[in-house]
């Protein structure tokens, strides 16, 4: 006997201020959802400085103003599901995505996903699922016993390479941030920047400027998957979502906000077109 | 010996989240402005019971969402100019903004000037400047020894109905909100809405359901002049300002942000496009 999945009004991928505000409106609003992301948010901005121009919250702290979103979802009852979704697709009538080998469905997908500051590496996109991985849980048993890469950018990642570090054989660890907490017998820290997955149709070889390192995988770990790679058949610009007025694009009942729809890349922007795009899948939904 | 007026970079009409917003992001980014509007804010926003879903400020009251952007300008050092503009006119590289008898001018401009939410009734377009005037300070005199009717939105115009009760022989005064506290000997509170203004060429009369009172002339003093009698030449679409993702209109140096540019009339949404405009004069000023 198969049970059929729960079938979301909504799946919401990002928790930056654009997912957050959407999440506000749709549980105002009565709408099921499922919302991907991080439970303490964005790291982004938690590391803010100081916010001078978001309406409401005055010369804030990116700490406090986490402290203040969570505080606020807390309230409203709202969750986050702490899975990283690696595939939508457009299946007809609804969205299937996929985190791991588990399925979710939802009639509606919002993609606030922030933007790429990694931009992919030649050579990675060519190689993905041939080696290069975005999932150390969906894909780490392939490295069994192997030697693999792990280039992350955020030390919110760190678990899943303690994850890789007890399966593979050697874990080679890139990190691109500061203050790495993990370590290990058999993983090695290297401090420089990949340039290159390099292999015949499956990865060789990772190059750094004055190195290469051969191996059997190369796992990115990094904030945002490009939407591009994330939506199969999803109209992008510059690297960005192309939305309309409504946040709406080219994917019937898809809409995305914030960051990820281009410049300017503000708190009160992203929250402003999470917003709008919840009242668009409110609207789509009839 | 004639000086020339203080050319602004920016001039932002309208003091709800819109304008809130965009005032806040130019001051960030060191420009000039002058903000017109109401110095204790919008009365819409005032008068909201409890907002649920502006993210950061949770289960707040208008009244406290009023007071946290109050204070915020006021750590800016913002002031606004508690003017009525009452004309923009697009001088090829700068803007005239026209309130009362006195002349602005900016080299950009960012109506933020909300929904009307009363709409124009028959005849009130139509013989505008021949009768019918949106601005007590800048006709009064006209109406001296006069009878005239004054429809009103909101007691923040009080002081312009007591203004005019000095001067007019007799005001019939049409509130067409509750708590009306304004009263003097001259001034017959009418409490009927009003339906249509008469005259041929010239105001006569205005009709209620009911009755029909002579009159000089008829003021209608309301939050929100409809952007397309403000700016001539602006394309405007079922009564809102058309805008690109840039909150940039037709007219070069013109922006718009906030509910005049369309639903969802939501404060996070304004002051998203508020930020979003700001951002725009910005790279527009060069």
């Amino acid at each position: 006997m198969f049970d059929a999945p729960m079938r979301y009004d909504c799946a919401i991928i990002g928790t930056g201020p654009a997912g957050i505000s959407a999440v506000l409106t749709l549980k105002a609003m009565n709408k099921t959802f499922i919302w991907f992301g991080f439970a303490n948010l964005s790291q982004k901005i938690r590391k803010a400085e100081m916010i001078s121009n978001y309406p409401g919250l005055s010369f804030i702290s990116g700490e406090e103003m986490t402290r203040a979103f969570l505080d606020q979802i807390q309230q409203m009852g709202i969750e986050v599901t702490e899975k990283t979704v690696t595939s939508v697709c457009h299946m007809g009538d609804y969205y299937g995505l996929l985190c791991d080998q588990e399925m979710f469905e939802a009639k509606t997908v919002i993609l606030a996903t922030g933007v790429e500051s990694i931009k992919p590496i030649p050579g990675e996109l060519e190689l993905l699922g041939a080696g290069v991985s975005y999932c150390a849980t969906c894909d780490g048993m392939l490295y069994r016993g192997k030697k693999i890469a792990v280039v992350s950018t955020s030390a919110e990642y760190e678990h899943e390479v303690a994850y890789l570090a007890n399966l593979a054989e050697k874990v080679h660890f890139v990190p691109l941030y500061r203050d790495v907490t993990i370590e290990g017998g058999n993983i090695e820290i290297l401090r420089k920047m990949p340039r290159e997955v390099l292999g015949n149709g499956r990865v060789e070889m990772l190059r750094f400027d004055d190195m290469e390192l051969s191996l059997d995988g190369v796992f990115f770990l990094k904030a945002a998957i490009s939407p591009s790679a994330l939506v199969m058949g999803l109209e992008t610009e510059n690297g960005h979502v192309v939305v309309d007025r409504q946040c709406a694009t080219n994917l019937p009942g898809c809409f995305a906000a914030g960051d990820c729809t281009g410049r300017p890349y503000q708190y009160v922007k992203a929250a402003g077109e999470g917003n709008v795009a919840a009242h668009s899948v409110v609207r789509y939904l009839g």
